[in-house]
This record gives C-alpha cells, sequence and structure tokens, in this order.
C-alpha cells in the first residue's frame, strides 16, 4: 500500500524543461531566460559578500531585499514577500487559500505548475481555455467559476500573449477569491507597469514579479509577491521559516538598484524578439505576436514534433507541447542574444533544406 | 469573509528565534547556530563561482550536491533529495504524506514546525509527550498512534536528548505510515552516524540532514533527505521545481567535501557543551543532560522567564518557552564559543548578585 495521499498517487511530477549540465556547448531557447548576463553590480554583491553571516540564520523576511522591492514597485516593504522563486509564492497561494473541497482556477494553456500545486493540494482544478486564434483571456469563464484561487500568467506563458489591462481589471474586481496575476515576464511588455495598481486598489490581488527573466538570475531564485499585508500575512503562514538565503537575499537586492542594467538588456531581447518574429514570418511560420521574451511559433508546413526533434539533434533546445492539441502544432523558442537566434534560423533553414 | 482556508484562519503562524540585524552587537544564543565560521573551502566555492552560471536556471535537482552527499553518507546520490533547508524537505513530506484527513504525529516538546506544517496542511496532529524527567522517546505512544507521517527530531530539541538507536528501530519496524528522523543536531553526537542504516533498511523511513548546525551554513539553507528512490520520488511530488539556488548548490557541495572543517568544529562545540554544562551546574542550575549543540537548563531558584529578560537586557538571547508548563521553568541555551559562553556565565551571576 502507499504510503502517500491518493491525489499524490494519482499526480504525475511536473517535468522542467531540460537544463544542460554546467559548461555543455547548447542553443538554450527552451526555458525562457534571458540571453544577457546579471548586472555587474549583483555579481559584486555576491563576489563581495561576507560569508561568515551564513553561519547564523537569515531574516525570516529579508529587510534589505523587501526595501529595494518596495523602492522598484512604489509600495511599501510590508507589501512584498519575497520567495525562493515565485514557484515558492505560488506553492504557498495553494496551500493556504486552496486546498482539498476547494477550486483553482487558470486559463489553457499557461504554466502547468499552477495544476501540479492544485493537485498536490487535493484541490479542483477548473480549467477556462484561452480563446480563438489569439488566446484571448477567458474573463467571463474565470468570472463564473469564481474559484476560491485564480491564477492568470501575464503576459501568459506558452502564447506570449497579454492581457489588456481593462480584462484583469474586471477580473479583480469580480473575483471573490484570491487572485494571482504571475507578471514573469512583464520586462518585456511596453511600459513594464503591469498591475501593480491593481494590487494597490484591490485586496483580493498578489501580484508576482520574478528576477529570473528581466534580471538574468533564474539560477538565484527569487520571486517575489506584492499585495496588501493582510493577504501578505495569511499567504505567509505556508511559508517555510527562512525561506531565501542570506547570500541570494544580498544580490537580489543589489539586481533590483540597477534597473538601468535590466531595462537595457529587455530592451536588447524586445529588439530581438521583433526582428525574429519577421525572419520566423519570412520562412512561412505561424508566429503569435509575443509580449514576452519568447515566441510561440508552428513551423512552416512542418510537423512541430520533427522540428523539435530536428533542432534538438543540432544542439537547439526549444520547448515543445505534444499533449495540447491547441499547441501541438508549435514550438515554444526563447528569444536568444543574435547569435543564438542566428543559429536557430541557421538550423530552421538546413532542416527544410 | 476571509480568502483563506478555515484552517488557516485559525492557526498562528510559526515565529522563530529573533534574528538580530547583520551587524548588530549581541550574544545570539537563540537559534543554536555554530560558533564557528563556514568552511573556507565552502567560502572559496562562493567567491570562485562563476556569476554568468545564475542567468540559467539550477539543475531540478542538483547533481554536484547530491554526489557529494552521497559520499559522505554512503548511499547513492538517488538517495539524497536536497531541499531549501530541512524545513522544505519537512514541508515536502507533510504536503505529500498528510494532508486533511490524515494524521502527523511527533512527540512533544520538539520542533514547532512540525506541529506548523500539520496545521497548514489541516491534518490531524498527534502529540506524545516525551517521558519523565529525561524527556524519553514515547516510542509505545508513536506506535499506538500509526499515523500515516512520524516525525522524530533526533536528538531533539528543545531538549538535546538523543534517543538509543533501539528505539529508533523499533519505530521504523513498528510504524507503516512515514517516519521522518530529523538528525539536524547528529553532528554533535558521539560517532555522528545517526539513523542512515534505518533508511537503508527500511522504505517507509527518511532522514533529514542539515548544513545548519554542524557545517555553520545557517544562511544557505540546505537540507538533505535521505531515503530510497521510492520514497523521495513521491515526497518530491510536492516540490518546488527548482527549490535550489546554484550557487548555494556549489557552496553546499563544497562544505560537505570538508568533513575535517565540520568536525572539528562540531568536536569543539562538544568539549565547550562539557565545560558550560558543569559550570552551570556549579552555579545551581539544573541541565538536562545534552548532545546537541545546546542545552536546556533551569535557572538556580529563579524563574526563567525573569532571567530570560534579565539575560536579554545584557544583550545575551537565549530562547525561553513559556506557553510549554513542561519546560517553562527553563531555557534553551546554544552552545557558543568560548567568549559567548564566558559571556553568559557573567551575565548570569550578574542576575543572581
Amino acid at each position: 500500500m502507499s504510503v502517500f495521499r491518493s491525489n499524490i498517487d494519482a499526480m504525475e511530477a511536473y517535468v522542467p524543461g531540460e537544463q544542460a549540465a554546467p559548461g555543455a556547448k547548447v542553443v538554450k531557447l527552451n526555458t525562457n531566460e534571458n540571453p544577457y548576463p546579471p548586472s555587474p553590480k549583483a555579481v559584486a554583491a555576491g563576489r563581495e559578500f561576507d560569508y561568515e553571516r551564513l553561519r547564523v540564520y537569515p531574516q525570516a523576511v529579508s529587510r534589505k531585499l523587501t526595501a529595494a522591492a518596495a523602492q522598484v514597485f512604489d509600495v511599501p516593504p510590508e507589501w512584498v514577500l519575497p520567495g525562493n522563486g515565485s514557484d515558492d509564492i505560488i506553492m504557498m497561494l495553494a496551500r493556504s487559500v486552496a486546498g482539498a473541497g476547494r477550486r483553482i482556477a487558470y486559463p489553457v494553456p499557461t504554466f502547468t505548475f499552477y495544476q501540479t500545486q492544485a493537485q498536490v493540494e487535493g484541490a479542483r482544478c477548473v480549467e477556462a481555455p484561452y480563446e480563438g486564434d489569439g488566446f484571448v483571456l477567458p474573463v467571463e469563464g474565470l468570472l463564473e467559476a469564481n474559484a476560491e484561487l485564480t491564477f492568470v500568467a501575464n503576459p501568459n506563458s506558452p502564447t506570449g500573449v497579454a492581457a489588456p489591462a481593462e480584462q484583469l481589471e474586471r477580473l479583480a474586481a469580480g473575483l471573490s477569491g484570491v487572485l494571482c496575476i504571475d507578471e514573469a515576464y512583464v520586462d518585456f511588455t511596453g511600459d513594464g507597469r503591469g498591475a501593480l495598481d491593481l494590487a494597490r486598489k484591490h485586496e483580493n490581488v498578489i501580484v508576482l514579479r520574478t528576477l529570473s527573466k528581466g534580471y538574468s538570475l533564474a539560477g538565484l531564485r527569487i520571486g517575489l509577491g506584492i499585495a496588501n499585508p493582510d493577504l501578505l500575512a495569511g499567504v505567509a503562514k505556508a511559508k517555510q521559516i527562512y525561506n531565501v538565503d542570506a547570500l541570494a537575499a544580498e544580490v537580489a537586492a543589489a539586481a533590483l538598484e540597477d534597473q538601468a542594467w535590466k531595462n537595457a538588456n529587455a530592451a536588447r531581447v524586445v529588439a530581438s524578439r521583433e526582428k525574429l518574429t519577421a525572419e520566423l514570418t519570412a520562412l512561412g511560420w505561424r508566429v503569435l505576436p509575443s509580449a514576452a521574451n519568447f515566441l510561440l511559433a508552428g513551423p512552416a508546413g512542418g510537423d512541430a514534433a520533427e522540428v523539435f526533434k530536428a533542432l534538438r539533434e543540432r544542439g537547439i533546445y526549444v520547448r515543445y507541447y505534444g499533449k495540447d492539441p491547441r499547441i501541438a502544432d508549435r514550438l515554444r523558442i526563447t528569444v536568444g542574444g543574435e547569435e543564438d537566434n542566428a543559429a536557430l534560423l541557421a538550423a530552421i533553414k538546413d532542416i527544410s533544406a
């Protein structure tokens, strides 16, 4: 007999995008990392860190990190809850808001970790399909579900589509449960302001930011939940005691303080995204307009699974979602640096030749 | 109306021992940290880390860290699950093994985070009191409960008492649920071998080790679950995707590889523990014999709450458990460095003068 809960036995483990061994020579366009390095100020904060401080526990909530985030997001420090990546805060939300007998709603396709967390908690999943060829946010479906916890990734992954502010405003105003707007990719949208105003205005709204994308710190695991202190206090009951290590907090604070570095890299990624969109379109690919640092694109006349494999054989990793019929004819391709993108295009031409 | 689960609203948040601001001048004997710095090899691993690696996600399970741990614990690498501190693995266990309608058992008094995790999951707590003045492990009570998940901290905190191997063997053999033996303090026991053999022999046993105590890396947040791969696979379904950051994994691997440093510091702490026990006893304190890096001790003829406050006024932090009548007449005092311990003794003499 299994020692685990029945919902645990019934679920499959989350399968992350492949990570090559450190130093391996691949063109890695499969997990939406930033092609540019982290801020030199963040690196200096790490190198100059007083390692003797690791002898003692970190603060349960790093005051330095929340102060730096508060400055950037223009909220009081007590409106910021740091996490061991956004995953950590998503997990706290699932645990504190939605256990067995409660519901977690999200539009699909999206980041499948929301589903994973519902499954771990034994909560019921309510999946509302993104609408039409443009993958428009299903506001009515989510309002109708009115789940205890609703996740919206905006811009969404794997589509790259951003919902207009009015749609999120309607959701925030209409839902009686918690609305989590996961803005992992917000740094690649127009003004990068995102939905922070909704968190300020609605006591049921929490906005997630991460240092994994715009700040080039996926390996550091820092996410930030931004919401009113009452909401954060309930969510934090599901927190690990010391969930962010002292060294990571220090590096993250320095990265947040260097907005110029992040903005310059984000602008380069956005320019590359537009260029890559045009180039793939010219090759006959169907490319969904993206507000993020990746493209969801269907190969010209080709089988996405085959192109995925052929690219992999050429050392180019992209993401393929074979299990989802709505996007099984496409690939999710991270916008890389100029060399990465050139290698991708050359490989595509080679494959179709 | 609250947006949270009723069990979340009903529970109180875990309150960690106080962490002074970085650089503050206090004698910190309240959270069982190691008085000696981390291994120079671990520090070098951090300083020489290639920060550009932080641009990409870490491995979901660090191969370097599991290899280093496997070497130390003499198990295959797939028997090791790294966590963001032991808290992370305790949380995965609570989520995967014991949700609503299931039970988490533990002897009391102990690390209260087990109770916190049961409360977050809505699992039922079964508390078996440690027996007698010696705080002996209540093997029969735990066997009778036969909960889905049983936690035993060994040596236990806040008592410092270690259970004999035969007692743990009986528990492991008699429980049909999961037995988690949390060996945070094992580096300060006689041979430091702990209960790894029980994990090798019993498929329901997981042993926790941490780098927070013996390795002087509380600020880094690295815990390790050691169990057979089938048990770990179920537990890891409740894992955050990338729960250990790339930099922390590198530093931790180097710390594990420097057993000589850890062992030398642990031996110094053990010697100080014996000395401090004798000195407090000479001052009329009642000191429970400890196998850990702290003492549970009752002030001579004094009120523990008052002595706690008087020590705090003199810049000396210890831990006081006023809510638990069995130990409310004692203080938990971390064994510090020689200067810390001298300052403690001087303050105690000053208070009683």
